[in-house]
């Protein structure tokens, strides 16, 4: 079974977002809890963009032993140079530097040629080699809307010149799984042997989960995560779904990751509190009622067997079950409740405690299987007596 | 070009999820809404599980013209009748019922064989089409995880009997996009010519969307769908990521949908008031900051030419493209502000604005353009004074 390998980007292009900035302490604090749960490289920030970024990488790369640290350049010496001081010269930290990928970015963004991009990709790296034992990676930008035969020409420059590895990017969130998966087997093949393939996917049309894992198909040995999916825009591949897609269905991808998935929802807590992000209905893994439900039918089935509305597992990431009641509900709630009590279910208390505790339950309230338990009890005390 | 069909359960499942109930006028007014935005069907609810779904589903029916609903039943003549009766016996209703797919839910859930549980939807769909003109849909629960033998067998007794519509059900989010292409390309082909097949898919693994858009691939006509995604635990496959897939991307998918996305953010942020759902910052096309970016490199490309960082376009939902202020800002949205004013952009004064307007910024502070605009402007002013 494949390794794959996870650099996450929360601290990078999450940070990066609007209302996600974070100061070095808090950056560190973070990092910290992501190597815990067994990130293998943990993007910092980007050095040359500001005094921040250079301060927490600083910080990071210092402090952390046993993780990988990653830094964001563009294809600048000056930028590589401010990265090297801010992060080491040693193979645990990764110079990524962004290589311009569609005809677009070309002549709207940088006003180059191909031959320029090229060039530039191949000075830098050279540099970096030549000044560094780092892990050396050039990220494609909107490598999803690049020409294949021009991106693979650069991959093959770099590589030359001395890049470990090529992301590919999905700068805009334009790419479908079927697309992403060919770029990737393309670049893969033109790489070569021992050169690592990486993926950085946005989610403007909610699949950049789904291109990630198509990547993972398509021969990628490491992908780029952030933890809940932040990110620019609608954010970035989520840490999290992309560690339970190969948890869960190990027979479809064949891969495994390092990560500890009982650890990440009280790592996805802690970044909530630091950025102040609100917590969410029904986001997978970390909503409120990820693996919650009011629903009568589904209450029946999981009450009998859990496995029947219930895959994803909530104790593997530390989290519980939970049945609601609400005016969805139905009698088996109930019935399990009088049961659990050695309260004996006859059939017309369970249809008064119906009419009491559910079917006249106003919209949006919703209670906890514990005060409805509570709620049973007495009335079927009361109810006991007035018989 | 095939037009592929929605039909939206935010009403159903959706709101059966905790957290989500509607009163029934609330549910007509968000129908009323749908029906704008060119849902093809309304699901309004499980007549049979209470007075409200009842209620709901009558009072939709007959003041919705132009629109088809559909109602939720179990494979029980006694919730059909239910359902006929608050729908109606119009072919403009749809009458959805519930059949049982994998063995898992066969066993634990219903204790019945497989021989039982095709011989409950015969006799169902039988009683549907002699006591209406209905469209009459057999959805089969949990399919994903159920024997492609034994559902052939079910849709074509299904259709036997007189079934319109076979939908296949991901219920607890364990499709991959490929397994559920190859079950929906396997019905269709079982059901015959002029069955619609429709797809129903779970967002525990974050791939509802990409595993509907793979249903499409694999020849489904219709698409069941949720505003925002809400419903069961990690909800549904979002109404506006389907139509947004299709609408940016024809050459990939070769096939539209009827929906206006001009109406579709309105229409969502009613629903976020009725059922008090807060915004998020990262959702695809309904976040806060789903158009909105902070960091330099991106609004340097952005001023350039939107296109560099911007391929889902937000004035196709009625959304603004939004440039933030944070210390990710760079140089080029000073330069910007100035030369848009009319204010000589000399490199002396680009870098004291820059100094002072963003790189002193502290972390989590993001201002809006017209703020920072504001900012620059008196600086300016005060600058070229003491100059």
């Amino acid at each position: 079974m494949k390794e794959i390998s996870l650099l996450d980007t929360t601290l990078r292009d999450g940070e990066q977002a609007p209302g996600n900035a974070m100061n070095p302490e808090q950056k560190l604090q973070i990092a910290q809890r992501l190597m815990e749960v067994g990130v293998d490289h943990i993007e910092t920030g980007f050095p040359a963009s500001s005094n921040f970024d250079f301060e927490a990488t600083r910080l990071i790369a210092s402090k952390l032993r046993g993780v990988g640290i990653a830094t964001f350049s563009r294809t600048l010496i000056s930028d590589v140079k401010l990265a090297l001081e801010a992060g080491g010269r040693e193979k645990t930290h990764t110079i990524q530097m962004v290589a311009t990928g569609s005809d677009l970015h070309l002549k709207h963004k940088r006003n180059i040629s191909r031959e320029q991009a090229i060039e530039e990709v191949v000075k830098t790296v050279e540099f970096a080699k030549q000044a560094s034992d780092c892990r050396i990676a050039v990220g494609i930008e909107d490598a999803s809307r690049g020409d294949f035969d021009y991106m693979g020409e650069m991959t093959q420059a770099a590589v030359a010149a001395g890049a470990h590895q090529i992301i590919l990017a999905d700068t805009t969130g334009y790419a479908t799984p079927s697309e992403f998966k060919k770029l990737i087997s393309f670049i893969k093949y033109k790489a070569g042997k021992g050169i690592s393939i990486s993926t950085h996917c946005h989610n403007d049309l909610g699949l950049a989960v789904a291109n990630t894992l198509a990547g993972i198909e398509g021969g990628a040995d490491e992908v780029q995560v952030t933890l809940g999916g932040i990110g620019e825009r609608a954010g970035n591949a989520s840490l999290e779904l992309i560690a339970s897609s190969l948890h869960f269905k190990p027979e479809i991808y064949n891969a495994k990751t390092n990560i500890r998935l009982e650890g990440l929802y009280q790592t996805y807590q802690e970044l909530c509190s630091t950025i102040r992000l609100s917590s969410t209905r029904n986001q997978p893994i970390f909503g409120d009622y990820a693996f919650g439900t009011a629903a009568g039918i589904h209450q029946q089935g999981i009450l009998a067997n859990p496995d029947t509305y219930e895959f994803v597992k909530p104790d593997v990431f530390g989290r519980h079950r939970e049945l609601f009641v609400s005016r969805h509900s139905g009698k088996s709630i109930i019935k399990y409740i009088l049961e659990k009590n050695n309260l004996l279910p006859c059939a017309d208390f369970v249809e008064l405690l119906y009419e009491e505790c559910i079917n006249s339950r106003v919209e949006n309230s919703c209670l906890s299987m514990q005060q409805l338990e509570s709620e049973v009890k007495s009335l079927f005390i009361y109810l006991d007596k007035t018989a």
